[in-house]
């Protein structure tokens, strides 16, 4: 079987699980959660770069993204920082639904896998 | 590592992403969004299939799908559809959850991961 | 290509999806929906150790989990449950987001993906 590595493993969950050559990062959420949405979602996608590099890998190489948010009428704002920092020509297969998070504060969630 | 191929990739996701022989599908709501949840579920298995054949597969392969319906009541009907469709044999680990969507028109959304 | 085994395939979705050394299973929700949010969880984490036996593996090859609670504000009696059930230092990348399910009864749906 393929190796498993596991990257800033907590009692919960882990940060990132890197299995072969496939990365699965946890749901990540923004630390400065008295943002808005824009504020958090580059927050988020930070931590995603991160994460990724961690784990030996970067946002060109995204395979999917689920990204929840609390509010649809903070879709438009949400994805003006997303199209910002993708990749061009390697853009992820994506869902975004909207959801309530762990907490109100909390208005957006993105979880990736990535290849490495 | 495994090869990384993007289908119909645009500025905001693509709409497959292969890697090795995994095959990441985004989430898919229906171009009609006017018609009811059965003829929305149609036209998304519909996108589906054509999908997985540019990605070099089909739904005899499907791994895992995600399901959003923005109304639990209508259950029963988008199942109806994805009873009808599925490869007999061949069906998927499903999960389905309720969430409104990118717009309130859209009744139905289906993420898929496949083999090929 | 990798080998496709499906494990308890039914007409509309499998429980388990083994694709090389990768198992997808399927959102699991509780046999008796009729306990609380602290039952069904343990119903639940219970049916998954089952599909992972099956599928030959076990909780610590855990990648990711997807969680949803119907009502975030039983999100610690969820977590209580998973702490003392996950492999200490195994722990996977997993999202929690509250959503409706099927019917009112679920209070939580999980649906994971392992290595084998």
């Amino acid at each position: 079987m393929a190796n498993i590595t596991r990257i800033e493993a907590g009692p919960r969950m882990s940060k990132a699980v890197v299995h072969g050559d496939t990365v699965y990062l946890a749901g990540i959420v923004a630390d400065d959660n008295t943002q808005d949405v824009t504020g958090q979602t580059k927050q988020v996608l930070a931590e995603i770069d991160r994460l990724l590099a961690l784990a030996g890998t970067d946002k060109s190489k995204l395979l999917r993204a689920n990204i929840w948010i609390t509010d649809m009428a903070q879709f438009g704002a949400m994805n003006a920082v997303w199209d910002a920092w993708v990749s061009p020509g390697n853009t992820p297969a994506r869902a975004t639904v909207q959801a309530a998070l762990a907490t109100p504060a909390y208005k957006v969630e993105i979880m990736v896998v990535a290849a490495k």
